[in-house]
């Protein structure tokens, strides 16, 4: 874009990691004589292309905008007016915050989901395997349907807090697979009630997305 | 319900694992002069109680029935019919592969759901954490508001077969860790691309469960 770039253009992209994202691209916006500022809409779908397009895709979603120090307020508040336009609710955060969240809710999240379909799903097992798969089963691993291009650029993009996330989350199942084989009901019995208490706590919130 | 148990009577249960159930309650029934064939519904939701009751929630989905050698042949007809009437399609399987098979496409997908929910919504995180939680999140961790009492018996009940599907899922993770730590490009898009293929796979089949 840079040849072509208008002096104080904004520009602002979509990307699932910022850190670095915002780091090089502000420096060659200010090259330019314009302006950088992240964005990160939480709203998408396991579908690509104008095929799958929504008008009402990032109606209600929270939209991550990541500026730093250096960002001009005016550009800052273009890229809010922008989102706020298409009915998205913003959120200012750095980017090195952003990224460490979306590891946990979305990166995370995706890894798992593939996974599962991945494992579940595997030549491997018995031929019925496939059969006994049903809307739970469906609903989990909806995501991991999602471009392998692209989740292996934001896997390799955000490693760093990925590793972590998915460390701590390996350690979690482990405690869990000893309460099995030991046979203890009653951190199995916990494990689930933590679960249920907060995933139905997170979805009465007004700001947690609405069933489609 | 022994006292009351007219002779010839035919029972059938609905749980989720079905090797104890099967060999204990045809024990019973068979000292009763009665028959029992376990079966397996695969449809279900995280609500329950007569006001989460749905009419077709039957319709289409996949119900195992488990009978063993010694299963009166009029019997196993007699739970069949129940269920085609209520929409269901019928898939005749032994209890042992069938506890095989769903500790993988139900019990383990329940558990990691459960996991995912409690881990990233967990009260160590920033505050923002559960803002950034958008429809991934909520279609991947849905089953996890399912009863925690139902989850603990059958968790409890399956959990050898649990035990081992977790162990397999953790090794896998654990391979993945090791592919973002060192940053190879390769094994994650492999990762990624068999996860998609699989799933899209299974979707596209006739015999998986539509979207509501």
């Amino acid at each position: 874009m840079l040849p072509a770039l208008k002096r104080n253009a904004i520009i602002t992209d979509v990307g699932s990691v910022k850190g670095s994202v915002v780091q090089e691209l502000t420096q060659l916006a200010v090259g330019a004589g314009a302006d950088f500022v992240g964005s990160h809409p939480m709203a998408g779908a396991e579908k690509m292309g104008v095929s799958a397009a929504r008008p009402d895709l990032f109606k209600d979603a929270i939209c991550v905008i990541t500026p730093t120090h250096d960002s001009a307020a005016r550009a800052v508040e273009a890229v809010k007016s922008l989102w706020q336009l298409v009915g998205a609710r913003s959120l200012l955060m750095n980017p090195e915050l952003h990224d460490e969240l979306v590891s946990r809710s979305s990166h995370l999240v995706h890894l798992v989901a593939a996974e599962l379909a991945s494992y579940v799903l595997s030549p491997a097992h018995p031929k019925e395997q496939a059969l006994l798969c049903a809307n739970g089963f469906r609903d989990t691993t909806r995501v991991a349907s999602g471009s392998p291009d692209m989740w292996r650029d934001i896997a390799l993009a955000n490693r760093k807090n990925l590793a972590r996330s998915l460390g701590d989350f390996i350690e979690d199942l482990k405690r869990f697979q000893v309460a099995i084989e030991k046979g203890e009901a009653k951190p199995i019995q916990e494990f689930f009630e933590r679960a249920k208490q907060r995933r139905d706590q997170w979805q009465a919130q007004p700001a947690s997305p609405s069933p489609e």
